[in-house]
């Protein structure tokens, strides 16, 4: 892995929690965007050395509503920048690593992207992100 | 504030919690250490632009012990580096953020740190942390 790409939080009040870390915690709003086929709002900040992503569920067919009822709202996944997502996908899961998908999807901004089980990483989500 | 300055992850067993972020995630093991007064051992691993901060509970003492028991392994916080710790916790309270402690504590390397709780935060544990 080369860089931590965002730490993804789960929030129940976009807005709300936008003026939060910009008044208080200092952090630079740098956008918000709907993804529809993950059902969330999501507004990225500016944590100098990496980026926050706030994430809003749109309905209870969000992974991201589902996470704030069974653990409330907080920290939802950690976000790792790789190189050669496919091969990296191969080499993690002939260490051990339990992937969520076979095939890397595609996200935000043009990105490959593809989760390890939290089950696997000892009860952290995190998502590999590839923008090479 | 400045840059994240590490992600803090609880873990059980920190040897083999080791093992997999250095073979599986591909990160360099920084350094380890026992911080007593917290009763943790901790890891730091080389995130590339951020740490990421590994801490296992000494003792059933540990907040590390009671996160675990509570909501088992994963991430505990996030620690942001500001500059001027006194007058950015004091501004921060003024804002609304309901503080840990009133004055910054002796963290680990020189550092000063203060913890936001929670609450305040909507479900994420920050961590102040001033190297200045």
């Amino acid at each position: 892995m080369e860089n931590v790409d965002h730490i993804g939080i789960a929030v129940k009040d976009l807005d709300a929690r936008i003026t939060y870390y910009t008044n208080v915690l200092g952090m630079k709003l740098l956008n918000v965007e709907e993804v529809q086929s993950e059902q969330v709002r999501v507004a990225f900040l500016d944590g100098g050395n990496t980026h926050i992503e706030l994430l809003e569920p749109l309905s209870e067919e969000s992974a991201i509503y589902k996470h704030i009822e069974k653990r409330g709202e907080g920290i939802h996944h950690i976000a790792l920048n790789v190189i050669g997502i496919e091969a990296e996908m191969e080499r993690m899961a002939s260490e051990g690593a339990r992937l969520l998908s076979d095939q890397p999807k595609p996200g935000a901004g043009g990105a490959k992207v593809a989760f390890v089980h939290p089950k696997s990483s000892f009860g952290v989500l995190y998502e590999l992100v590839d923008r090479s």
